[in-house]
């Protein structure tokens, strides 16, 4: 009997979405950062619909501060809005708990999500709550709408061979922290669609190992990355920061003529954030590859 | 050290919505089935959000068939959709399992919650997958959109004291069976809020002890119930159809004079759905009381 450790997360998903009626809303298709529904021609903004999940074992430790650990529920899906150049509106939260968590620990998870929401401008629509059963791990599921300008979206699937490949911030690492109070890239992502509009983006959840292929794939483009070039986390290493995951930094290719004066204003804007130029999109089979990274069925 | 069993589920709600940033949309307060959306006059529709999640070992057994779990997950929410008199679209799976599920178990989901997705006209927008800690429970949460025409919406807080309160179908004893292969009321909500629409709306999930409580504290009113009316499945007791909760019907409240139309022809549209009138609207601090039906916290 075949189980999901066998097959791992990415064929699962493809078996998986084969086996229901799924969106015609042609603006994205699965496995982009959000699902974008397009209202039709008189809406001047396309809606877009995420949902994500975190797992006490395996997202955040049982110790994990309870207010961090809603930031993050909150921040992993405002993240996802930002790599689209969007913006988060509203949330639905979905509490799985066991009967003998203490109530500070319920409150405190929702301090912490209410303030990732308040530094984004957005607000919980609701929310549901059950029991696990005792021993199970607790599970946050977290579900939201937002939007983005029509003329502004970027998806995974745009990227062009020849297009430079950027990151923000600084890869590897997040265990030691800051996987529990990143902050999301939308004020990045924001300046980026308005001045400089990347040719495809996606944030860094899984790995620089894991996302680059999936955003290559989209695109239908392979890839070649100076492996020198990665720019790493004080204290990590480049296999760290190829695989570690949870950095929530934006991953985005561009059109090259255009590079050096995104460079020089980025670096105007936000003295304080990196951006570097790792690598290059190529054809389809051509360039080369990356493994590891994190995948939830296999990482264990 | 309180924990969730000490103050159940209500009060724990209560407790969190205070902590974070809410919607100001004025449609419907949390509480409702959905989340109630308004994009301003120009749309004729209202937007509806609602999440919901299903947990092994509480919502369903773990050998209880993945088909039918599926189905019971989107069916859930659909009848959420109908408790406001509204149709679904859009839905987001998240899916946390152990690494040692069986491919054949996921599969099995999605196809049951890809038929009831058809069979009501909606679409999968998008989906996450997480694992879980060996040996805990497979969790499933489910989040959707839908919407509902502006002058056809029904909330469960707009029921007047002298309304006649109705139920639809028969309560208790969905263990047997019912609980995994129910049909939402979808057509029959759609009918009511055409032809004879209710005062007040919401599904039964929880049981009618818990849910007419809840109405009528949201319509702040009270209610009086004749137990003898109450619609009993064969087999089942008063007790039961008080207290198991999950028989998604439609409880909802009626002007008394329009009553005898609504009747009437109701039996002419659905002859094999009974509609039993089984008490009244009071004003708050009047009329009876109920105890009993299903807390997620404490019914352990």
């Amino acid at each position: 009997m075949k189980t999901l450790r066998d097959i791992g997360e990415d064929e699962l998903i493809e078996r998986l979405v084969a086996l229901v009626p799924r969106d015609s809303s042609p603006a994205a298709g699965p496995g982009d950062d959000c699902a974008v529904v397009d209202r039709g021609p008189a809406a001047d903004r396309l809606e877009l619909l995420k949902t994500d999940a975190l797992v006490e074992g395996v997202h955040f430790l049982a110790d994990a501060g309870p207010a961090a650990v809603g930031w993050k529920a909150a921040a992993r899906v405002v993240s996802d809005f930002a790599a689209m150049g969007g913006l988060p509106e509203r949330f639905l939260i979905t509490l799985a708990l066991p009967v003998a968590t203490s109530v500070d620990w319920a409150e405190g998870f929702y301090r912490g999500f209410g303030r990732c929401l308040e530094a984004f401008g957005a607000v919980v629509a609701g929310g549901e709550t059950s029991r696990v059963p005792d021993g199970s791990a607790k599970v946050i599921s977290v579900a939201a709408t937002g939007s983005v300008a029509r003329d502004r979206v970027v998806l995974r699937s745009t990227a062009k061979p020849g297009d430079l490949i950027f990151v923000t911030g600084l890869l590897g690492g997040s265990l030691g922290g800051r996987h529990l109070d990143f902050m999301p890239r939308v004020r990045e992502a924001d300046w980026l669609v308005s001045h400089h509009k990347p040719t495809a983006m996606m944030d860094l959840s899984d790995g620089l190992a894991k996302d680059l292929p999936r955003l290559a794939a989209a695109s239908q483009c392979g890839f070649e990355i100076d492996r020198g070039a990665i720019p790493v986390s004080e204290g990590s290493s480049i296999d760290a920061a190829l695989g570690d995951g949870e950095d929530f930094e934006l991953l985005f290719t561009f059109d090259p003529p255009a590079a050096p004066a995104l460079e020089r204003e980025w670096r105007a804007a936000f003295p304080d954030l990196p951006l570097t130029a790792i690598g290059r999109m190529t054809r389809a089979g051509e360039g080369g590859s990356l493994t590891g990274g994190w995948d939830h069925f296999r990482a264990v």
